[in-house]
């Protein structure tokens, strides 16, 4: 799927960018950079600022114009950082993310200029404008980093297509049971009443609040031997 | 509601990732970052990738420990990249920002080292650890990119939950910071030392799981205080 997705650079002016752009793209998943008249392309330090993406620079295609770059693209989204004066289809980069998986389109992202983006008539190519919800006060990005949002967006939704779950947690021991948690609850009781922190004539408020915690903590099986561990040290004190 | 989360960068080497973190921060939003122990800092290489923001690098509060960095802290989220020996509680950005809106305590996101992340011994003072789902093969984000995803998160979710109250739990108690937690963690190795639970030759995995128990629980501070009291009840007993 994401090898049907290319970003597409324009008039990059800063090589670092170029490679920063690299680095985010593979991070997330993605293999094909265009640039579209690169003022210093290659560069030492946009290898440096890739930090190991150099496959994606030296298979980087770079063309003289945007329509050269995105001749062969079904679906052409090109970021925004301003309303413009006609408006245009506008998303944010969640729906461009949904967008790119639904129609399963060649598609390119399209990234402007450093200091003042994509032209008008660049921008008229593109079927969609994406628009990086940043504060109006201060709303420019980092060229690199306004791709890394971007693929990441992707890289979530390729995630969450397969299966609801991006991330999870293999917890290394089984969770415990009510009836265990019980157990230790009342192992609990026992101890405090040993050692008179709690009064067998007061409200039962303490108990309360201990089994809220323990049953927010989800205890595991290892935690509650870990804990009736330490309440039997403290009987055999006696 | 963003007053209340601070970026927490740790060990920085490279200060263009300074600058790079904070330009990511103002545009969406966030502005108060702390720098535990940078490299190299003030530095004009990061008042240029700052590219403006500059009182961000100005206000940032530089101190040598993250302890300090994140002392009145009611909720601490690491950035990991890696599965840990000791599993746990796991989230990925979009899950951290819903988190964040959640709970609306204070909050601290933590970013470790360019290259070696965080300590094992930093990340286990996390409630929480978040990781950006990079691909296996090339899982290194640079650290403004990374900055930057986290940060993108939660503007996403703070303009999204514009026209969704988010569903609040209101608490009888205000939480527990971590330095609060941290005291009780103390407390409680010491009296499992009297007791003779802990011997005190052994490796620490005990206090490591009790500590990613009681994290997790995510203590309030009437909670602290009965756990302290039972502790207190302990030494007395002898």
């Amino acid at each position: 799927m994401n090898s049907k997705v290319r970003i597409v650079l324009v008039n990059t002016s800063h090589p670092g960018n170029i490679g920063g752009a690299a680095r985010a793209m593979k991070n997330m998943g993605l293999d094909r950079l265009y640039l579209v008249s690169p003022k210093v392309f290659p560069s030492d330090e946009a290898v440096s600022r890739a930090s190991g993406a150099i496959d994606l620079l030296k298979n980087a295609v770079v063309v003289n114009s945007l329509e050269e770059a995105i001749a062969d693209c079904q679906l052409v989204i090109g970021t925004s950082a301003r309303e413009r004066h006609i408006p245009w289809p506008l998303v944010d980069p969640r729906q461009a993310a949904d967008l790119v998986y639904k129609e399963n389109l060649e598609t390119a992202f399209v990234f402007g200029r450093e200091d003042r983006g994509l032209t008008n008539e660049e921008l008229q190519r593109c079927h969609y404008h994406v628009h990086i919800p940043s504060v109006e006060t201060f709303s420019s990005l980092n060229l690199a980093a306004a791709v890394q949002v971007l693929s990441y967006e992707l890289r979530m939704k390729s995630l969450l297509s397969v299966n609801e779950q991006p991330v999870q947690t293999k917890w290394d021991v089984p969770a415990a049971s009510a009836e265990q948690v019980d157990y230790m609850l009342e192992h609990l009781e026992k101890v405090m009443l040993l050692t008179e922190f709690l009064d067998p004539n007061t409200p039962r408020q303490v108990m309360t609040r201990f089994r809220r915690l323990f049953q927010r903590a989800q205890l595991d099986q290892h935690e509650i031997g870990m804990l009736r561990g330490v309440l039997t040290s403290v009987e055999k004190m006696k």
